[in-house]
Order: C-alpha cells, then sequence, then structure tokens
C-alpha cells in the first residue's frame, strides 16, 4: 500500500531576530526557497506545502512551485507552537504522513532529503526525527556520559550521543491528531524513528552570526580553491 | 603566588586525512599560525611551544615568534598518543600549568584564549577541559537524556549537554606527572574545570570538507555584506 506523504514548511513572515528571514537571500536565492526545491525533486512526496500566515509569501512560494496553506492569524502569534499549527494543517489535508522540512535547514542535500522519504515508506514509525550524532567525550549534569575519566580511548569508540535537530521530521497524520485530541503531547510520540543527518548539513539560523556563518557554508560549498601552502 | 603557565600547541608535518595540514593557508595564514597569535597575547602565557617531530616546521614557527619543541621521532607517529608526546614535553618545561592549543581550532577567539587563562590562574584545578554547552532534544543510547517524550518544551529551557572540544586544555604539570609516572592516565584526572567556550569556535578539520567549511566560516567572518531580500 503507498503510502500518502505529503510536506509542510513551516515560514512566518514576521520573524524576530533575523527580520523577514524567510526571503533574505542566502547565497544565491532567498531561504525558503531551500526547502520548496529539496522537497519537490523527492517523488515520493505527494505535495509540498509552505505553511504562512501571509498572503504575500503565499504568493511568492507558488511561484517556486509550492503550494500555500494559509495558517491562520492566531497561530502566527510568537506563542503559538509548532505543535499548534501542525495540527491545523493536518486537520485540513488529509494523508498518512505529514513531513515537516524546516527553512532553517539551507544546508540539507537532496541525498538527504531522499533518504529520509524512504526511511519513512519503508518503516512504520509514528515520529520520525532528525538527529546529529557525536562520538565525543560528553559530560551529562557534570558527570562523564560516555566515556571513562580513568581511560582515554580513541573517541571513535564512544557510544555516540545524538541530538534532535529538527531540519527533517515525519509524523503519521492519524496518530499526531489523535494524540492532540486527548489532549497528549503528539511531538515525540508513539514508535519513534531516529534519522542520522551528516553533521555538516544541520544548522542554526537564529542570529545574524549563524547567516553568515551558514551564507559563509554555502559559498564555500561552491568555490573548492587549490589548497596553498608555506613554503619551508 | 603567580602560577607559570606555558603553552605546547602540538603540531606533527605529516597529517594523514589533510596532508601537511599546519602548513597549509587558511585564509590569510597557514593553520598553524592560528594558535601562536592566539597565545602569544596572552600576558598570562609565560612561553609558547610548538611540539613538532620537524625540524623545516620548527624553523618556521620561531619566524612567527613561537619556540621549537623537538619531538622525538618515536613520539610522532599514528600510534603515538597525545598524553605520551605531553609527558615528554612536561619533562624538559618546568612550570605549574601546559595549556595545550590545538592548530584545528582557528575560529578561537583572543578574547576566548584570554578567559581561558584567567579561569586556569584564578581557580586551582589540577585539569581544565574546553567544553561546547548544547541545550538539545538529546538522546543516549536510544533513551531522551534531558527532555520529556511527553512533553515539548522550549529548548531553552533544557539540561545543557557539554562535549569536549580539545580545543584548549590545561594540565598542572606536576599532577599530571605523577599519575603517568604511577601508571595512571592523566588526561581528565584529579580536579576537573569544565570552560565552555561558544559553540561557533569549534571546529572540526579532520576531512576537506571540515576545511572547506571552516575557510567558509573565516571568510564570512571578514565579509558582512548588506541583507538582501525576495521583492513581495
Amino acid at each position: 500500500m503507498t503510502k500518502k506523504i505529503i510536506v509542510m514548511i513551516p515560514a512566518r513572515l514576521g520573524s524576530k531576530r533575523i527580520p523577514k528571514k524567510n526571503l533574505r537571500y542566502l547565497g544565491e536565492k532567498p531561504l525558503i526557497q531551500y526547502p520548496i526545491e529539496l522537497a519537490l525533486h523527492v517523488p515520493e512526496f505527494d505535495s509540498v506545502w509552505v505553511n504562512t500566515e501571509s498572503e504575500e509569501l503565499g504568493k511568492a512560494i507558488q511561484t517556486m512551485g509550492a503550494q500555500f496553506h494559509k495558517r491562520p492569524p492566531e497561530l502566527a502569534t510568537d506563542q503559538a507552537t509548532n505543535r499548534e499549527f501542525t495540527y491545523e494543517f493536518m486537520c485540513k489535508h488529509d494523508c498518512d504522513y505529514v513531513v515537516m522540512i524546516n527553512s532553517t535547514s539551507p544546508l540539507l542535500r537532496m541525498e538527504t532529503v531522499q533518504k529520509f522519504a524512504n526511511y519513512v515508506v519503508e518503516n512504520d514509525y509514528d515520529t520520525v526525527l532528525s538527529v546529529v550524532s557525536e562520538k565525543e567525550e560528553t559530560f551529562y549534569q557534570g558527570k562523564a556520559l560516555n566515556f571513562s575519566l580513568e581511560n582515554k580511548v580513541n573517541s571513535q569508540t564512544l557510544e555516540p550521543v545524538q541530538k534532535i535537530v529538527w531540519a527533517l521530521t515525519a509524523w503519521r497524520r492519524e496518530h499526531f491528531m489523535k494524540l492532540e485530541q486527548a489532549g497528549q503531547c503528539p511531538v515525540f510520540a508513539g514508535e519513534l524513528g531516529l534519522f542520522e543527518i551528516p553533521k555538516d548539513e544541520s544548522c542554526d539560523l537564529d542570529t545574524e552570526e549563524d547567516w553568515n556563518i551558514a551564507e559563509g557554508r554555502i559559498t564555500a560549498a561552491g568555490i573548492r580553491t587549490e589548497a596553498r601552502y608555506l613554503k619551508l
């Protein structure tokens, strides 16, 4: 049985720390265009929606090939949660899974998004979270978590620590809606799949500094200059 | 009583994945020049040594203001450990603390290195490790570590997870040597201080891709272009 998977890209026009972030050019194109282009290239995705309160942004993203889901104004405030606007989106769109792609993950590669889609199709999870896995000596609450203070070992042999990055998330619609209606939190619920994304595809875009770093990384990815060396 | 603190910058000429990494230009200058310049600017540091097996590299770093500690060839192999060459270095240089600065941390800011020096001077730790602290929902061994699956909260309210980054490390010489001589591992030993460095100052330089990212970040830090926006 084929799973119907639709993509939701949340995009408020009024972002706080970086104003109008989604419209801002990062390298060659506006931020919002990155997840749209990625999503449109994956055959497993039935449709690609941008979830925004803004009519103007809604028009712009349609020229990029996405569809416009108009978010009600009361769910576009700073207080409204991801959970709330995702539920409202699900109420309007029938499907098996909603895949959320964050516009703040412009470094995602096509290959990774395709693998994520395959992972959702081939497994039967209620929730799939994207994580970055790191093998580094880690402390938690002042205690060594995945290593021993008695002995230094090669970090490649350490047990990994995985953090959620919210670049890609999938929820089984029926399960999410049932929990939400029962007053339970559906965000991490049910059978959980953890999908690893390469570390260099994750980034933050909360501050001007983050933006600058991402811009540098996107620029650097395009220009591979010849290595130069100090002569001895 | 003043603490005598000396800096050791480990730098093999024969690096594997990125050949002759320390001589390679990252932006405006060779990689090895970054930690040397940082260390020379901190008044609390008594002297700055590059620990390398290479006579040629030893000459080059002296033109940059550092001193040359010649590492014995048997400690310059892939099998030799950080612990071994640090012990050998300590045997030759009297001091209270050795601060190790890795050349693979070119994004460190002067201010951070100065704060680290103050932290070593003002406290009385046997070992000071640099860590990056992150407030992200984290899994360890398949279980939620610092959050509840029952409830999604603002990630700023999560308990942080701290990973060692090896950008800056300090060891009390006497303590380190005593443990090493007793056959115990001195790397994480004794009273441990965890010094937080800003996330954007840590980086990896293990692969060409890492190098590309760091180059992009260094370039981006210098050029702050005006924000451009998609017109609606």
